[in-house]
């Protein structure tokens, strides 16, 4: 069964709790740490897109169309539809000789404050290109030109897809239950909260000059960790986290309360999942476990907001905290 | 323990849930039904609105400053800062000789897009009268004047919060715990699930032509049915399920996951507060039981999206669905 991982307090009162699944999986070792039930099955929903990138790198697509660290950054995040985000999709698109049009993600209204003011100002809508997965699917549409897929590149049986579903089912160490369709679009394939953290931790533990698919997995990592910006944006957890972090780790949100972090020092993968959806819950417990492993200082500006609060209100009074779980905030191996 | 009340479905998956409590209270019976811990201590949070209007109207300050049912009903209202709110609000702070500086409540941004766009287009900023607690406050300081009290109208020993408290303890039938600080800065006390469904069972019972009391309770509930655009605004659930069950209930939302309803055909309350603060599933429980009792329709469109879904995607495709525990759908006394 789930367990507790985060409760916020105020005025002396637990006024919410979080339950949740973590798995904690070391690269030579196996599922090193669990709370709750480490097999439990989930949708990582967007904290495996450094996975579903793996074809577009790995296929020498990726090589062919000139894509740099920036563009495999947006191939691994959920941005914010900032400018900075954009401008770079909308560039790279065009390199491809494609437009907005050719998107299957839908329009989103961008998360940056500056972009939607942006939009109003302009009288105008948000297209596909905001769409936090604007970037995922751009290299989608750059694995489907190289692989000569037809322009529905979301059906589960496309050359792209199929090509994700069995990278999926090999870095995760076991067949997929089966999928849903995410926010965006595209199949979101099933796995255990072990699977993902074993994912990861074969992320952690790539080298450059090994095979072609840990030379891929170095290459999205290091693209992540050199542009935290655009793996999501000006105050997102995701973006703060690997700031603070200088390198030592990176980290991905995904939908319903799913965090993932890939710690190369240690070899290590986390994969978190709040039973209930919470965003708030999920960066709470990745922060704890990375401040417990020092991957990200304690007394740092970001740890203490994501871990411990205070909560403010809308007079900047401060009127509760945060408390992670003792179990996680001290877990070392 | 709390239970589980509503699921949330993907592909087939279930892939997040939301446990809570829930208590319904008839008024000459009791405590009539119970999920999880009815007895859980809680923060009432914005739910509680109409038992901190008691006092404006007991004390006859209401009848004084010429107050009709729209300003009652923004009293009792956690408003989505739209203009037929905010225009109400200044309208009524003007008639106290009073400016939105008078206000403790703090700026907010505000939920209704129109007005959003509208201060972006303007190159402002919100006010306090764009809190969602705007009306709340502005009754608090029509109360203050009457009662002679200083301006710092949120201190816990002012004569209107000790007013609010004592209105509350006897409402809910016991002392309460203590209080937290909300998001406004006003004191909200702590009460149990079982003293919240009991209190909005006397509002439930209350008669016009009754105590000071009850026809305080009447007069608020009368301005909640007569205006739910004023309660909630345009989309948000509470305005819907009033208007969808057309004067047969009042409902109110609060933070963090808390959910009230006013039933007077049966003198019954509702009390539900999922335990992770989710919205969604306190929205999800009340309409369930609402379309139980026949109170809202079980094929209205309200009730349909609120209790099963389907959840669509940015590109409008279903992705999945919410289920409510069959236990809360298919109750009645």
């Amino acid at each position: 069964m789930d367990e507790t991982l985060v409760t916020l307090t105020r005025g002396g009162f637990d006024e919410s709790s979080h339950r949740g699944h973590v798995a904690i999986w070391q690269n030579d070792t196996g599922l090193v740490a669990g709370w709750g039930e480490p097999e439990a099955v989930i949708l990582p929903r967007s904290s495996c897109k450094m996975i579903q990138a793996l074809p577009l790198v790995e296929s020498g697509a990726a090589a062919r169309a000139g894509l740099a660290t920036e563009q495999l950054a947006l191939a691994c995040a959920s941005h914010n539809g900032a400018a900075i985000h954009t401008d770079r999709v909308r560039a790279w698109l065009d390199t491809l000789g494609m437009q907005e049009s050719h998107l299957r993600c839908g329009p989103q209204t961008p998360a940056d404050p500056d972009a939607r003011a942006a939009l109003i100002r302009a009288d105008t809508h948000p297209d596909q290109c905001h769409n936090n997965c604007s970037g995922k699917h751009t290299g989608f549409l750059t694995l489907s030109r190289d692989l000569g897929g037809d322009a529905e590149y979301l059906a589960i049986d496309h050359p792209v897809q199929r090509a994700v579903l069995t990278a999926f089912e090999e870095v995760t160490g076991a067949p997929s239950q089966g999928f849903g369709v995410d926010g965006c679009s595209a199949p979101n394939h099933a796995t255990t909260l072990a699977g993902l953290a074993r994912a990861m931790a074969s992320f952690a533990a790539a080298k450059s000059d090994g095979p072609v698919r840990q030379n891929a997995m170095r290459m999205l990592y290091d693209a992540m960790i050199a542009h935290p910006d655009l793996v999501a944006g000006e105050g997102r957890a995701c973006t703060r986290i690997m700031r603070a972090a200088s390198g030592r780790a990176a980290v991905k949100t995904g939908a319903e309360g799913v965090f993932v972090a890939i710690i190369p020092e240690r070899q290590m993968g986390i994969a978190v999942k709040i039973t209930d959806g919470a965003t708030r819950a999920a960066e709470g417990t990745i922060a704890a476990l990375l401040g417990g492993l020092g991957v990200l200082e304690r007394d740092s500006v970001v740890h203490q907001e994501l871990t411990t609060g205070p909560i403010r209100n809308r007079a900047g009074l401060e009127t509760g905290h945060m408390r992670v779980a003792a179990s996680l905030r001290d877990w070392a191996p």
